[in-house]
């Protein structure tokens, strides 16, 4: 999945005043669930895992993934009273993120996510001198991650929403999590690649995969199956323009995300701004790059790009030949023509006026690199 | 949790007479999902995982998780013309057990399951050459485990059962899973100890969380609600008498396991059989030899159990302190006790009269090492 970025911009966007008037009782709900956690906890080791895991979600981020929600929950109608009832099932989407971060950081081997330090990172100091298990640390944030799927589980059990509306949901979530998992999978297998096959397209499978489905679509599906406005097959065919705006704005969402992977700065995006290129994933930019070197170049790149370890002099070698292949251009042009997808197909969604802006105002965020 | 055994003894015993009317439902339920998935997948490296899922989940096994719900289920009067919807979500713990034998094989570096390569080898095998990332294996095989988790809510979510009972069902999984998780992290916070202090009780707590509650309880407390004859407060009510069966059983399973893990053989256990001893774990015989060691014995003998690589010689070192503190016989003794505990609870759960021999003979397999 993409990394959460700040958003930067325009302070009154109609997104920036969705975010502010939603995201603090997400918050609030994800800070009281994990204190009846740590209150209940069999054992003290468990209370701290606890403390843990909430200080961890609660680290600052866009909540994008709940507020999508949220905005499509109401924009199809959904009872704005009882939007005390919707915002935990919101929050079960922050925490299945928040998973996805741990485990995404384990497997790329990151130290650091949203300005702090990684959750393995962490674990590995609490627990390194108890045991002679140098991996301790990603031992236990792996499962820690798990326990945070299975906490999302309960919460969307637990929540009072009729029993229909709450299967569909649940088969959405457990989708979700799945589509996201392949999309993993999908970029392990290209990542410090031994080879690249030029105009394989792997990157865009990737970022629908990892990202698409998951930043956007599903969020904007869940809320329009907790609204309850519309079923069955009524329901389905109303899918059909969501699919339409939410799939080229969740690949923006990657692409941006990948962009800014490159050239973004730290204090953005709460990351080193060349871990891309260290972890050596294959985005756009390298099969875009790839395509247009001769053989012999092409070989040097990837033996550069797939070291494991990267000193600042391949770094920078592999910055530059983004710059003489012009990718950077080209991704952002591939961008725009993503947003404008997007942005034509919003109308079709046929929202509520208010949450139409809201999500157009999101598409804005997206455009910004 | 603790690893699946085959069970020995009696060929007409009535457990093993339901395990062979029940699993091979279980079986084809299992590989009729796979099947599914592998034929709707987006992409061929899905299908290719999926293949292998489906192998990995039907490999020999006991089937006991399932095999309790379905069990409870009866035994609490559920209708036995339903059991076509109720095999399903038996088979959806099995598809959570196989989730946790493959983390615990990432986690405990096990190469080896059920007779055959762990899951992490396997993808090893079949990613390494393609990338520079020597983790590969793991990193594909944590992500496959979770799939696992996903595609078991999937299929809760699509059982044809009530919306009442399907919420209770769920919130049980995920406590389950839960509980496992915390047992988990006790044991990974305790497996190559750099010190071990005499008589703190550590592997009591860690088989509570790690099996007895998955293994026994939660499915028992499943079946139960499954079988919706009772609801509210009678439900729980009709927990407790369940609890004080299957905890205890539970236990006496993970000490059957511990004892097995030091003196089973291979070929019972579908590992090696110093396995437990390699990986340092803090089993009860470990606790126990510690507490009847001088102090300067004592250091000896957690400076070589707890070192990441044994040899030989230090493995037979340490069955020698087994053998000598006379363990084996306390942890048979108290393997007897739980054993009693649990046969004198069964009549209390009120089964009907088919089940209740059916748990009666499970208690047996359970007793016999």
């Amino acid at each position: 999945m993409a990394a959460s970025k700040k958003t930067t911009g325009a302070a009154q966007s109609a997104f920036r005043g969705f975010n502010a008037r939603h995201s603090p009782a997400i918050d609030r709900f994800i800070a009281s669930f994990f204190k009846g956690k740590i209150r209940s906890a069999q054992f003290p080791f468990i209370a701290d895992c606890y403390r843990d895991l909430s200080a961890y979600c609660l680290r600052p981020g866009k909540r994008l993934r709940p507020l999508v929600l949220i905005a499509a929950y109401l924009g199809y109608g959904g009872d704005p009273k009882r939007i005390g009832e919707i915002t935990p099932i919101a929050a079960s989407l922050e925490l299945m993120h928040s998973f996805l971060l741990v485990q995404d950081d384990v497997i790329d081997r990151s130290d650091v996510r949203r300005g702090g330090k990684a959750l393995h990172v962490l674990m590995g100091e609490r627990y390194r001198g108890a045991v002679n298990n140098e991996h301790v640390g990603n031992d236990v944030a792996l499962i820690l991650g798990d326990v945070l799927f299975a906490n999302a589980i309960e919460i969307i059990s637990s929540a009072r929403i009729d029993g229909d509306v709450r299967t569909e949901f649940m088969k959405l979530f457990a989708n979700t999590y799945e589509l996201t998992a392949w999309g993993q999978i999908l970029d392990i297998m290209h990542s410090l690649p031994a080879d690249i096959a030029p105009g394989n397209g792997v990157s865009t499978s990737i970022g629908l995969l990892k990202t698409a489905y998951y930043t956007v679509l599903n969020p904007m599906c869940m809320g329009h199956v907790l609204s309850g406005r519309v079923r069955g097959v009524a329901g389905l065919v109303e899918r059909v323009p969501i699919m339409q705006f939410a799939l080229p704005l969740g690949m923006a969402f990657q692409l941006r995300d990948d962009i800014l992977g490159v050239y973004g700065k730290k204090k953005d995006t709460g990351k080193p701004s060349d871990s891309d290129i260290a972890e050596g994933k294959l985005t756009l930019f390298v099969e875009l790059a790839v395509s247009s070197l001769s053989d012999a170049e092409r070989k040097r790149f990837i033996s550069r790009f797939s070291a494991p370890r990267k000193t600042a002099k391949d770094i920078a070698a592999i910055r530059d030949v983004f710059d003489r292949t012009g990718v950077r251009e080209i991704a952002t042009d591939r961008l725009g023509v993503l947003i404008r997808q997007a942005r034509e197909a919003l109308p079709g969604c046929r929202l509520r006026e208010a949450e139409r802006k809201v999500f157009d105002s999101l598409v804005d965020e997206v455009a910004r690199v």
